[in-house]
């Protein structure tokens, strides 16, 4: 039984900015030397996420119009709100509120994301590419990769 | 190559009440003996899930308004029709309807989270928690994690 | 320490058609051998997902009903533009457009889930089965479920 974990960097671009880490999660996959097991691919933020989807503009375009217009950044949050808020300060957000981002975090779902492995790759579909989804402004960023089995 | 599996019990305050469960998850990882691999948390309910994310109460009213304006308790739903329903009857659920809840549950995604873990901790970022989710009311609960590794 | 892996492939019946995929799942479970460890059932397309949740037809109506709300087919989606769309190009989806489908998946959340497995059975609770949801029209798909542990 073989465990590894990985650990990447990055620094994002903004609001839905979405960076493909299909080729850092493969590399990650050979490395371990795993053949049949899962890779877990986690965002140990709460205003990211990672997703496995397509990468085509025009549907992250689409995808940032929905989310807009589900859960508009402009409403009022209690989250942002610093008459009201005592837990968890953290300065950097004094000056721009994320309420909006960390709603939309709860609602796309779990940190991460659990992908099979056969005969050491990866069992992505055709069109799915690894994504890491910024939800919050530009921000420095990182992400690991756990990779379990045989 | 270890594999162990905690359960606990608990009963949650109504909806969207929220119980932070990570020292519960902690205290099975350091149980379980693996050093490196991989959590799952999971909850076996169909109107519960389990989250990472920020335990911050502002946050959570927000998220609360979120969900009452994209799934409102008192629409229609057909789940609630005991006129029409014939499967899965569960009398407790005659008394007041859940399928707001179970939309709900859908919408937000996979019933558990999977996270990693290095040197014998589970790798969650700063602001991270894992979090009990309840949708439907007050209720008795249960939640596992599965810890596999090495 | 064991990894087994099961592939499957369906016929779905169009949008939003729901298949009971829970007996399967099973199955692959008993013949992974393996007695403590996690299942991740895992849809390898970018339009369907694996999801552990009810199947009663009630509910699946109130949640087509949601979805429709929320994301209306017949909005303007950038990903069907084909006056602007230059990547990615499918014929199948010139013919009928699905970047509705797109941002359900990814509202959505992961593309599987991770079940615990206890005792050689999988963990789910009473009303939970491992469902496929087709989020397109229409298709020959698979899915995967990739079984590690002792």
């Amino acid at each position: 039984m073989k465990a590894f974990q990985g650990e990447q960097r990055l620094r994002t671009e903004g609001w839905l900015a979405v960076q493909d880490i299909t080729d850092e999660v493969t590399e990650a996959v050979r490395e371990s030397g795993v053949r049949d097991g899962i890779a877990c691919v986690y965002s140990p933020h709460t205003t990211c996420c990672v997703r496995v989807n397509e990468l085509e503009n025009g549907f992250l375009e689409d995808f940032a119009a929905l989310l807009r217009r589900l859960v508009p950044s402009d409403g009022y949050y209690a989250h942002d709100d610093w008459e009201r808020r005592t837990e968890n300060i953290c300065e950097e957000d004094m000056e721009r509120g994320n309420g909006h981002a960390h709603c939309i975090s709860m609602l796309l779902g779990s940190a991460g994301e659990s992908i099979p492995i056969r005969d050491g790759e990866l069992c992505l579909g055709t069109w799915q590419r690894v994504l890491f989804l910024e939800l919050d402004r530009e921000r420095d960023r990182r992400w690991l990769v756990q990779v379990v089995g045989s």
